[in-house]
């Protein structure tokens, strides 16, 4: 026990499994080789990426299905460099093999901003003679320019400047005090910054002057709090144990918990990855997903002043969710018993970096999984769930975003979103008005409107890769109220569409019908209803794209078009706002559009489809959100319908279970897994006997 | 300190407090004082409730102000009496007084039916001989007779024998084993119940017989589970402890906790009603709701075929969410430290009646409340949220609805109810499909298609009664991209509408424009923002009452028509359905209908108002339903939008919170109230040290 825990540490805490599975990422090592081998070919480059490629599908599905007769893939690290005038490489290289199997040079594309190219933009606008200026027309003098920060955000898209010239726009504040939010005190101007020259090329100044804004700093830190009077001191500590150990085991990096496998994986782009999910209903183990991702988002702004428009943030496409992500703490961001995995990068230079604690994984209580009282004998089974947490949180300049990764003991799987952090702010002049594009969340501080839109990638994999999907729509009776089909006037029913091709394979959400989608296994019914094993779309903040159609951010965010597209499986088809996203001009647009247009009479029935699903809020801000936001939650749910024949929970061990004989005996049912902690609130810190508390009456 | 538990303990963990809040439910004794009042002038009747009658909101919001200078409300009791011939007495009797205030014979209604009435259907229809006669048909001997069950409904109502007389259908079942699910086995007729004859007075009868099930008993009680392989064993305990006591105070029943207070009571009804919700902004105790609760909810089931459009069941209306309330058990129903309140009835008879621990209040974590990390140093706070949730759980015959108001530190409140339970069930033919107006979750058990719609009444109270409601709608703004006033199309804005009067103050949901209401009081304007101080209510599962328009359902529950109606507050205006719900026709509409059709014109603008949410879920049913569903959650929020002037929870102490300074001199930051208990899960038990855990580096 001991000696298994030890080995886990050793290979997978490292992240260096001694064998790797298909689908681990890129450990430091690889990474090294990955360089390493590039270097050997192309010494003046550096280094954007260098991540897993992951295996073909075909060849992946084939050694899952029988590893000891088929080759294992390769070990293929997906390489991007940027060379000199911003020439951009995208190369691959066969770890298994040692060598370099392809290295292109791509034309007008600009890959994503890392974090280290984030760091400039800062230390050259504060020395930008330009920058200076403008400073000093809001009344910061040039010996304060220490106190001038900026967000570097990517351009989105610029007519003036196309997609040829790597740039980020530099978003500016300034701070009284180091330890004062920026976001407080937004400056008016924007400068162009070009990644090449390293320098500011332009600089976008509005028409009407706001000036620095002189209200006084609200800030939400520690020393801050203090300050204002201090912390309350009425929250008494809530502990979360667990004795004997956690309920789930890893092999490598395959998480097993109640019935559920899921390999996880994690890239810079996506975050976590989860693949090849499968369930083990009563010893058969039926695949569900076979991969699972956030796999872009955008945060358009709905301010129509220029140069805002230009704020419409793919986080994952042009920053990288993975890149920004976290390094997690025990008992900050999750309580309990937690595992955590590293990960690995590639640096600007080439040398692996490690994030230490990105991704977290723990279980939590899940509060009564099933419960049901006879109202003749009162008696009743009541039975606790449990829900296993796969997580990371990731940094977008101002904002966070929490990821956490579901998998519920009853066959559902949820993705919940919280968002949290800062505002995106900007100036205000005196006199002016934040609405209707914006709220003024505290004095001279303008928060724009804005969406966050999320794109989930779902390649289901239910009871096989052959599915179909449905939209699901609740629907009245045909017939009137007294007419022969419908003589109450109570009929109603799911009406099912199915989306058949790739150009109307498309659906938008409506909430009048509580709309849901199903992945179907047409070829596989339910051995009691009949109906086809399928997993449902749940999902309720799925808002309209704002922006207009022909809109640049309409054009760049084709996957935002919808609530769900539906494509034919491709391997090359992971990212549907384009592989590259910086600078791109949407016209035409990348990723899903152009997969689509490509293949419009494409079919989706009974083939490998894969579900693209857009959802998230609005975000029209408030003070409440000022100076710091408390999380928003969002939840998508995937729900087994149709899929088991009877509900797959129903031997996790009761808290209590009584049946009518016992009750009539006079026999007390069975306690099961109750903890013997929970207390009386006032009851003087004594646990009231089992036998007076468990039961149902 | 432990003085203090003891009164709390003594006082108000019997109910039984020395001094009466005027909102308190009434107690055993001023039960039994009502009882004896009214049998001293009324000695042929028996008790349908016995329960508190409100203080007049103008009186109790005096007293509420200055409880020295304002005479305290009195107690009166709200009687509901059967006489003979089912004749039906509504009285009021004034406890304070000690007489009766007011005793009316109410024709041509009938009160909820009891759990005690519910009991008596079974025993009546075993022994009935045309019962017997339809039991042979499908082939139970007279023998078997106790084998046969019943779940008693309402009626809905049924044209043929109106509202006069006092009547229950009895859904029919049997059971092999006393201890199989008679859900498995439904019968195909329907006895009609006379409570006054104590009688069968007729039997439905399908025109296609559909005999008795031959499959197999399916159940999910322990000794099943057991008999098919036994339980899992590789759930470890979580547990969950609070050795310092809880966070929350009790006077009373007026639970104090984070800022918040609000006033707990309990209805046979209702269930839970919240009132006098404040909230103390920084010294400042500010109004919020007056009331909360669920006032109404209808179940209707979209099987056209006769007599399945006779369920609707009206579960609170028609059977009492109290009445039907759980008795709750430490660690099965909640973990953790809690505090039971007990509820109080009256019996048929008269006499009081005590459910033990009919509410549960507990605290729970919530995970990340907010954090940031600023990316060019990694100085960072993260602070975790806590919850304060009151609750309890009622079964409806098959169903289970547990009911959680949820308390959060950043000034939300959520109402999330979990389904669980049984579906209800009916029989097949052989050959026959389910399909389309139900599924086959089993071999022969057929779970028809229905709706879950729950009434919220919200009285809410933004810094006073004065309040306004407007309809809110993420909007394009005006012009195509390139117009003058929205040149790059990326416009939008929240649209809102104000609902004018009582005739068109009606909402439906719009999930395509994110639509939410905002309750404002526009006298009283956010300092920065200079919006209306408002709390906004998020709902997102809110489907369109199925049932048509001029159907049973549609005519009887006029609260489901709109997902939201706002309405003039008015004292006697509780109950959405009307006052007494078994058997009205629908024609003319009770409730809401009708106190709109009083008084079409009446102003909602800055008065006084009431909104009346309807949510809930269309259930399509599934094999993974059955035999017992896993819980299925569905959430509103209510959120403080331009409410407070900053994040309301900034001073909750954080897990960990560093300033740049702090980084920058190479000092950590401060560690909060993390705790010292969350562990590794492969560590070998250890706890890593302080140091190296928290920060968010
Ligand atoms: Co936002
Ligand atoms: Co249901």
């Amino acid at each position: 026990m001991v000696l298994e825990r030890l080995q886990q540490m050793a290979s997978h805490l490292t992240g260096q499994a001694a064998e790797h599975h298909p689908f681990d990422p890129l450990t430091t090592s690889e990474i090294a080789t990955a360089v390493e081998i590039v270097r050997r070919e192309y010494n003046n480059v550096h280094f954007n990426a260098v991540s897993l490629e992951e295996p073909k599908k075909a060849d992946m599905m084939r050694w899952v299905a029988d590893p000891e007769h088929n080759a294992k893939p390769h070990r293929i690290a997906d390489v991007v460099c940027i060379g000199r005038g911003s020439k951009v490489f995208d190369g691959l290289v066969d770890l298994t093999q040692g060598r370099i199997v392809k290295w292109e040079l791509t034309e007008g594309v600009q890959p994503l901003i890392t974090m280290e190219d984030l760091q400039i933009v800062e230390t050259v606008a504060r020395k930008d003679p330009k920058v200076i200026e403008q400073c000093g027309i809001l009344g910061i003098p040039a010996s304060d320019m220490h106190k001038v920060y900026c967000d570097p955000w990517t351009i989105g898209y610029d007519e003036r400047f196309g997609s040829s010239v790597r740039l980020q726009q530099a978003l500016m504040y300034y701070r009284p005090h180091p330890d004062d939010s920026q976001y407080t005190y937004p400056l008016d101007f924007c400068p162009i910054f070009d990644a090449d020259q390293q320098k500011i090329i332009h600089i976008d100044i509005p028409k009407t002057r706001r000036p620095l804004n002189t209200a006084p700093p609200i800030n939400y830190h520690a020393e801050a709090i203090k300050k204002e009077g201090g912390f309350r001191n009425d929250l008494k500590p809530i502990n979360i144990t667990q004795p004997e150990g956690v309920s789930f085991k890893l092999d490598g990096r395959t998480l097993t918990w109640q019935n559920w496998s899921v390999h996880i994986g994690f890239n810079y782009r996506e975050g976590i990855v989860l693949s090849n999910i499968t369930f083990n209903d009563k010893g058969n183990v039926r695949p569900v997903f076979w991969r699972m991702s956030l796999a872009e988002m955008v945060v358009p702004y709905g301010n129509p002043e220029h140069p805002h428009q230009r704020k419409h943030a793919f986080d994952l496409g042009e920053y990288g969710g993975g890149y920004m992500t976290n390094s997690l703490s025990l008992g900050c961001d999750c309580k309990g018993a937690i595992h955590y995995m590293d990960a690995a990068f590639v640096n600007k230079a080439g040398e692996p970096q490690t994030i230490k604690n990105a991704i977290c994984l723990h279980e939590e209580d899940a509060g009564i999984l099933f419960k049901h009282t006879d109202f003749r004998d009162d008696s009743c089974t009541v039975t606790r769930g449990r829900k296993m947490i796969i997580s990371h949180v990731f940094t977008a300049a101002n904002y966070e975003y929490c990821v956490y990764w579901i998998l519920h003991q009853d066959g559902v799987i949820q993705l919940e979103i919280k968002l949290t952090g800062i505002l995106n702010t900007y100036a205000m002049a005196p006199g002016e008005e934040a609405g209707p594009w914006g709220t003024e969340v505290y004095p001279g501080v303008n928060a724009h409107n804005h969406q966050h839109l999320f794109c989930l990638r779902l390649d289901s994999n239910i009871d096989g890769p052959e599915n179909t999907v449905f939209q699901v729509d609740a629907t009245r009776g045909e017939g009137e109220v007294g007419s022969e089909q419908n003589p109450y006037g109570n009929a109603f029913y799911a009406k099912k569409t199915m989306l058949e091709t790739m150009s109307t394979g498309t659906s938008d959400y409506d909430g009048s019908t509580s709309r849901t989608w199903e992945m179907s296994n047409t070829n596989k019914l339910n051995a009691h209803s009949k109906k086809p094993v399928s997993y449902k779309l749940v999902s309720r903040e799925v808002p309209s794209l704002l922006p207009k159609e022909g809109s640049l951010v309409w054009k760049r965010a084709g996957f935002a078009r919808h609530a769900v597209h539906v494509t034919r499986y491709n391997d090359a088809q992971l990212h549907p706002a384009g592989r590259h996203v910086p600078q791109t001009s949407g016209s035409p647009s990348q990723g899903l559009p152009a997969w689509i247009a490509a293949d419009p009479s494409g079919s989706l029935d009974n083939t490998d489809v894969v579900l693209w699903h857009t959802f998230g809020v609005t975000h029209f801000p408030s003070p409440e959100d000022y100076p710091v936001m408390p999380a928003e939650p969002m939840t998508v749910l995937l729900r087994p319908r149709n899929f088991f024949t009877s509900n797959p929970a129903m031997d996790v061990p009761p808290s209590y279970s009584s049946t009518p004989s016992q009750v009539a005996a006079g026999k007390s049912g069975i306690r099961g897994v109750v903890d013997s902690l929970s207390r009386l609130a006032f009851g003087g810190g004594q646990a009231k006997k089992a036998s007076d508390d468990c039961g149902c009456k």
